[in-house]
């Protein structure tokens, strides 16, 4: 019975279907007059500072997403009036209505997206249009009030620069920022919400890496299944996320770092969906063409449209074409993988994600396979990754001129 | 590529796999110590009653889901503590951190029950013990602490108790009962809370069909889909429900009450699972057999264990088979459900759950056909229908003696 609703996967795997833009179907309040309404609010934004300012946070101490700066952003949305009321207030717990209807049916998503010190001690985000483009995507699925982007990173713009203190002046040092769209009407009925806030909240963050890279080990998860054609494992909503943890522990468990989420056809192939919450690269010698490969599974449906994931993809086509190696975003299975390590064509296995940038994979257990991914005994990365972490870092800490730093 | 991911489903089907029992591996911290914690709170629950206690609600006026009764029912739960500090305070707000798990990875899960009351005005629940089996359940799969059921049911009464005042004294109308159980931990790591809030408030509830019965009609769903194999589904969890919501109002927009989620397989079958948030039933002439059979999808982890749906097919194999008609869990097609509609063989189809027990089907849109459910024109509702829902009202408001009705 296991095998009963096991998707089948064609072997003939097609180019990506889905753009990053907003489907029209999902996004019907994505309408200019809310665009006007925001950007009146914009100039309407209220700022009303902490009495008690904590001092910069202890490079060394730090704790992230359990301490947090002195303010957080909210902006208030409702049928009747749209978004009104921006304002920046010292952080502190919010009200709530126990029939909130966030609180039982998960009307809520978000983004993970960070800020960055330059040397010059101006305060850098990295491509946040994207995340802005992404968190309304998720909104509209969730019926949820999508905003106007533009007038949204401007008010974005202003909260990181006055919690700019908390950032640490230290090379992969970041202040985290946590922007967050909820569904808050006091109504258990199952249907759209007539009230929202957007809050963004910020936590600083340590190097991830500061005692250099650490490959990770990683458990193939055939089931639970993280995403399903169909279902909402492309959008950030905070419904992906509670069922990953037990899976989660249960790999931590066994010695791993993190799940590999598969999808598994009817045929028993398996393919390679995500790493944890991070995009999965794989850099091999295509047994088709005998050339290097950079490959990443399609935006199909199941896959989060990472930032870090497209950012990487387009840097790689631009520089690392260049140097002959291919770049494709077609489905993996866990059977090419395997034959890809045996045959010693397997160089490198790498997670992708704001937290981190880049997280390499030593290895990859499969069943009763050790799936190794390529790095040598004594190397935590492999020379892709490190490329193109260094490429991504150099833009999100203004230390080159790129388009997609965004000075705050 | 729409294809691409599809399931393929057997055509022949097996019995269900799964029973109603948490797995013993999502379950870990279902262990007695929690009990004796939890039954220990039991005497120590706190009772402050409101200063302004609320007149009997107008039954005329009920605004399902968007009024509450004059008390909120909490229970604390930390990794250090366990269950402390049981609680029946006056119904308000509460005061939630920013970073507050629930708020962004969906740390939730529910119940929806009813309080009845019964001809000599004793409150009465209906088989609360399976609601509170499967709250257990959902918060096992979503890394929430579970609790001692029998405790809880305790305190659930003692609520009851104290609020059954506002049950309408009337046929049909009750106290829908909205346990809720969540992770509070501020902290936006993704991993298992350290602490947790179970809460239960109340909202008085009208007779669904007060004007008599009334079919609907639905609209069949294949993308989005609502659950999948290895997904969340089979659990009452928050993240099923937003997701819903646009799905839901495309029916609404095309004149449909409901949609009929489908799973669709590589072969171009489509599966019939759920009916909105309602399990589904479907009376016909099985066409092997040649007997009259009541059927239902089986619970194969897309579809929720409903109480309701329990509880009909208890009823049905107990006197429904006596008068010749066969029980049975198993996989419909949508061809099938057209077949027999165009052959004659198809006389009702329902949605079962527990706000409104019954809910007869009319017709069935799925893509060009409109598939006639069985209903004569003049006819709202079916005799299976009618017969299973009396027999669960009965139970419900006491008229009958009966082991599933729990007297408060």
């Amino acid at each position: 019975m296991a095998h009963r609703f096991l998707p089948r996967l064609p072997r003939t795997i097609h180019t990506p279907i889905r753009t990053a833009s907003p489907r029209p179907h999902h996004c019907r309040h994505y309408s200019s007059p809310q665009s006007a309404r925001s950007q009146a609010a914009l100039s309407s934004l209220r700022i009303q500072k902490t009495q008690s300012p904590s001092p910069p946070p202890d490079a060394g101490q730090l704790q992230f997403g359990r301490a947090f700066t002195d303010h957080i952003f909210t902006f208030e949305w409702t049928t009747e009036h749209g978004w009104t009321n921006p304002q920046i207030t010292p952080y502190g717990k919010m009200p709530l209505d126990p029939a909130a209807c966030v609180l039982h049916y998960a009307f809520t998503c978000f983004e993970g997206m960070k800020a960055y010190k330059d040397p010059q001690g101006n305060a850098r985000l990295f491509r946040p249009q994207k995340n802005l483009q992404r968190l309304n995507r998720s909104a509209a699925r969730l019926a949820l009030p999508t905003f106007d982007e533009e007038s949204m990173l401007d008010l974005l713009a202003r909260y990181v620069e006055l919690e700019k203190g908390f950032i640490p002046p230290l090379p992969g040092y970041s202040l985290y920022l946590r922007p967050t769209l909820m569904g808050t009407e006091a109504s258990i009925s199952v249907s759209r919400p007539r009230s929202a806030l957007l809050y963004v909240i910020a936590s600083p963050m340590g190097n991830y890496f500061a005692g250099g890279m650490k490959a990770v080990s990683l458990q193939a998860t055939r089931s639970p299944v993280r995403a399903w054609p169909g279902g909402v494992g492309e959008f950030k909503v905070g419904g992906n996320y509670a069922p990953s943890i037990v899976p989660q522990e249960d790999a931590a468990a066994a010695g791993f770092q993190q799940n590999l989420w598969l999808l598994a056809d009817s045929e028993g192939d398996e393919y390679v969906t995500e790493a944890g919450t991070m995009n999965l690269f794989v850099v091999w010698v295509n047994p088709d063409t005998g050339r290097t490969e950079l490959v990443t599974p399609p935006l199909d449906g199941t896959i989060l449209p990472g930032v870090t994931r497209t950012s990487i993809l387009e840097l790689a086509r631009e520089r690392l074409s260049k140097e002959g190696m291919d770049i494709s975003e077609r489905s993996i299975t866990m059977k090419e993988l395997a034959n890809a390590s045996r045959e010693g064509r397997l160089s490198e296995v790498f997670g992708a994600g704001t937290a981190v940038v880049v997280s390499p994979v030593r290895s990859i257990q499969w069943n009763d396979q050790t799936i190794d991914c390529g790095l040598k005994k004594d190397e935590e990365a492999g020379p892709v990754s490190l490329k193109v972490k260094k490429w991504i870092e150099e833009i999100q800490y203004g230390l080159v001129d790129h388009p997609w730093s965004y000075r705050v």
